[in-house]
């Protein structure tokens, strides 16, 4: 079992894995299309947010193939919810990398944001929705405030880091994490993110680190869409995206249906997030 | 002549104005759109910048006429470059309409933005580009993701103002004032936009400001585009929109063939902004 194979995980209801060809030109793909996009837009390289987290590090190893090390400007920000052990990794990254990089915190600006009410609001307030979810959405959407400041001053394109599984789910923030120029890893399913990741170098523990959006403590992606990536994947690979009905892909993966109606409706509830806003 | 008409400017080299009957289809269909985009989101109402221009006060009286005056929060977000007269305009058209609005000063969020990176900026750079742009930029951005925090605490949308003569142009910041969830008025040309904001009682004084994007001291839109709405709007309604060949459009208008290459430029320059970010 060669080390690519190895992101694929034993228990998995749907094998989406890449042969050794298909990655390679996987990755062609991606890094002449990171070129490209530079190139029309006429910029002078990327800007990136690196979390620590498995897509923005693939996306940066890709981005420094395409762009080479002095193309990428890495900007790590951390907030109050991210661990200490998260923005290390971010950094490690970075220096990995041999990339230009600014640690930039965004607690400051979180809370000047929330300063601007006329009624204070309360700690309290924020542990529980609609405030936790419209504060973690202030957090993402300061990181693409950020990311565009130096973009615009440093004439560089924003690069995304959403994959299609969380495209598909609309597991992102609208005009946050979704704010950006182009989305170089946007057509993989995350099961083959972690394979690309491990096929182009890039260290296990991040390739097999627990996935979270760090819009406030304790969050992981799974948690939240209320299943794991590799079950997603495999609805969206038969169902969304493929031509299985939803009874034919219960029985393939042997899930619950009301699993796939689930996605359904993250699917269809998230349609806002993937069209430019619709006019009269 | 009657009121409606007065909008149409002496001298504009087309006159796209709509008949009476026209301006009512036009309110109906837009007032429809806004109500169906909130029932569909399900969300109870919606939320707009206010800034004293004709663009989001029209909208906001359109957004009135679909959802009530419970239906809109107005944000009027003054900065450090508007005139105190365009925050008093903006309150005004709250205040007239009858509906809730905060005033949220948003230079302290853009200090905070710029006090993020381990270089101070000084304020004599951020007079010329491309850092104008950028801190400029930031301010626009602030007032979104103030507008989405109350969207996102209130369970609102986020009413887009801007116009079909900006969206071609791409007189706008990605992310920035693009970051809505509709746009109601964003098929009307700025002529018709100044046309149909007469016909619904938007006072005289606001419909015939001076347009400006609010991004730095003294910046108006048309000094900016290097030329009038009125003359963008002939281009765009005759060449880009229309069947025109370039040289009949100067023939058409009387105008240097110069000004169409411009817009044609500002068009092709800005397509990124009217397309979700491409993936490979």
């Amino acid at each position: 079992m060669s080390d690519t194979e190895s992101a694929v995980r034993p228990d998995a209801p749907l094998d989406l894995s890449l042969s050794d060809d298909e990655l390679d030109a996987t990755r062609d793909r991606i890094t002449e299309f990171i070129a490209d996009t530079a190139d029309d837009a006429g910029a002078d390289g990327g800007v990136l947010g690196l979390s620590g987290g498995i897509d923005s590090t693939l996306t940066a190893y890709l981005t420094v193939e395409a762009l080479g090390t002095d193309g990428l400007h890495g900007l790590v920000m951390p907030s109050e919810v991210n661990s200490e052990g998260n923005m290390s990794d971010a950094e490690c990254v970075a220096e990995d990398l041999g990339i230009e990089y600014d640690v930039l915190a965004i607690e400051p600006i979180v809370d000047a944001f929330l300063d601007a009410f006329p009624e204070p609001i309360e700690d309290h307030e924020v542990e529980s929705d609609p405030l936790r979810t419209a504060v973690g959405n202030v957090r993402v959407r300061t990181r693409a405030v950020l990311g565009y400041f130096v973009a615009n001053h440093e004439n560089r394109i924003v690069l995304g880091t959403g994959n299609r599984s969380e495209a598909l789910a609309g597991y992102y923030t609208k005009y946050g994490d979704g704010a950006v120029d182009c989305l170089p890893i946007g057509n993989l399913y995350k099961q083959q993110v972690r394979q690309l990741a491990s096929h182009v170098g890039v260290p296990d523990d991040l390739v097999n680190k627990t996935p979270t959006a760090g819009m406030w403590v304790g969050q992981t992606d799974e948690e939240e869409m209320g299943m794991s990536y590799d079950t997603l994947d495999a609805v969206l690979a038969l169902h969304v995206d493929g031509p299985l009905s939803k009874s034919a892909t219960a029985r393939e993966l042997d899930i619950d249906p009301e699993l796939i109606e689930n996605v359904e409706t993250l699917v269809a509830r998230s349609a806002h997030k993937r069209e430019m806003p619709p006019a009269p």
